[in-house]
This record gives structure tokens, sequence and C-alpha cells, in this order.
């Protein structure tokens, strides 16, 4: 049964989707159309929504290369929620839902797979700098063994960043002054 | 008793930091000394050292900004490792190695705190960004909601990378042509 609120809910979402979809060019009439069908079937109640996105805009707000980076992430989770929507769907009753699932997962493997390659390589390589198996004692020496090398590629990189920035902060007095 | 291979391996080992110490500033003559007494409490028999680094140079090799995020990363896991060593230490034996390992703690978060700061923010969005909850229906929902904007954010980010590209491909000929 459609209520009020489901009404409202549903009609908030397409002017959003429909307004998104004027001020880009990136996101296809179709993908905006399958999202909204999406919605419609797995939205919770409107008073579900609370004002804590997952993933946040702020945290976007960065520079560059780093945006890249938290965006690159963004799209392997979804990647990996919408293969587990996937799975946890329930048999014949959903075949346009599933249909609508693998379209936007495809979407979202296409955009990896030919855009981000760097970015996933970096994220794959930072997954190993951070799951090392810290109690195991040979892992242990060899670390012990690498830290002179690490540690002064860390430090000599933070200061080469600093005098870069000083370089930078001072150019426009100099380019002023001739 | 020290055998003939363990021997070799100090050896090896204080050439090695030795090496290193004429080749850097950054990591000091009493921090190398330290590395280097402690080693000689954990390194394990020569032979069980392969060619395979805890921390790939080879990954490192790339432009600054993903290599600033790659050492922060590593100094984390520095960190863990290190504090992790001190708490597996027995007794009152180990009172030096304590001593030497809470030094090189301290060098290691010192590094972390006053340089590394804005790639420790990045690396805790990218983890945010990683570990969502893809099974629980409201992210769910949350999630495809924002897919759009996310989605556009990370087209159009990879077409402004890819006209970068080309316009630094063009400079040189340009700059020549002149």
């Amino acid at each position: 049964m459609v209520t009020a609120a489901m009404a409202r809910t549903t009609l908030c979402v397409c002017v959003c989707l429909l307004a998104s979809q004027v001020a880009t060019s990136h996101v296809s009439e179709k993908m905006n159309r399958t999202i909204q069908n999406l919605l419609q079937h797995y939205i919770p109640a409107r008073e579900r929504f609370n004002r804590r996105p997952v993933f946040s805009r702020e945290l976007l707000g960065t520079k560059l290369e780093a945006k890249e980076l938290l965006l690159s992430a963004a799209l392997q989770t979804y990647e990996e929620l919408v293969q587990h929507m996937l799975k946890e769907l329930p048999g014949e009753e959903s075949v346009d839902v599933r249909a609508d699932l693998s379209y936007i997962l495809e979407r979202v493997q296409h955009l990896r797979r030919f855009r981000f390659q760097e970015q996933d390589k970096l994220l794959d390589g930072l997954h190993t700098f951070r799951h090392v198996m810290v109690d195991n004692e040979l892992i242990q020496s060899k670390a012990l063994w690498e830290l002179p090398w690490l540690y002064e590629e860390a430090s000599s990189l933070a200061n080469k960043r600093r005098q870069r920035r000083r370089r930078k902060a001072k150019w426009p007095r100099t380019f002023q002054a001739h």
C-alpha cells in the first residue's frame, strides 16, 4: 500500500535525481532511472534518513590526488556493496531488481577499470603496507632492518615538501616585485 | 654461543647500518646504534632472510603524493609493530631492549606527528570509505542515494586528469615551436 509518506519520498527522490541529471553529464539517463527504480525497491521510510552520509562530501574537499584516491576507494566499496546486494536478493520475484543492480555494478566496474587503475594499484600498496603481521618474529626483524632507509625516505620527503611549500609561498611576491 | 654465521650476520648488519648512516642525515647515530642493538637481540639466523622485504621499495617508486601516503602508512605500521614488540617483551631481563624499543617508538611517533598529519587524515578518510557495512540495509539505501553525485565526481575528475595530462604532453612541443 502506498502511503502519503512513501509518495512524498518517491517524489523527493525523483526531483533530486532529475536535478542531478540536469546539472551533470556523466550519469546517463538510464543510470539515473535505474537508481530511481532501485531506491523505490530499497529505500526505507523517510524518517530513517539521518544527516550522516555514507561517503562524506567534506572528506572529498581535498586536493586532487587525494580526492582521486578517496573516490577510487568509494568505487571499490560500491562494487562490493552492489555485489553483496545481488547475492542477498531473493529468487524469481526480483528479476527487474537483479537486472538493475547488475547494470549499476557494470557501470561502477567500467569506471574503475578504465579510469581508476592507477589509484587502485596505490590502494593495494597501502593495504600491503598497513596489513603487516606485527606479531610475526621474522617480520619484526625484517621491519627493524628496513627502518633506517624507510625513516630516511620519510624524513627527507617531508623536508622536500616543506621546501616546495616555502618556494610556492615566496613565488607570488617575487613575481609582483618584478 | 656465538656461531660463525651469527658473527657474519652481525658484521653485515653493522656495515649496512654504517653505510646508510654515511649516506643519510635524518637517521641519527643514536637511532642507528639502537636499531643495531635491537637487531642483535631480535634477528633470526641469516638463512631466514629471503628477498621479500616487508616494505617494498618498488611500490615507493611512484609520484610524490602517493609516496608520502605509502610512507605514512608504513610509519603507522611501525608504530603498531614496535608497540606490539614492547607488549610481548618478557619482564626484567630485557630492560635495555625495552629502552631501545621505546626510543625507536618515540622517533617514529615524532616523525608521524610533526610531518605526516595530513597523510594520516587522508588514510583515516580512506579507511572510512573502504570500511562500510555493506550488509546493512540502511547503508545500502543511503549509498544508492549518494551514487549519482559520487559517480559524477569520479567521472569528471578522471576527465580533468586526462585533459591535464594532454596539456602537459603538448606543452614542450609548443614551447619548442616558439
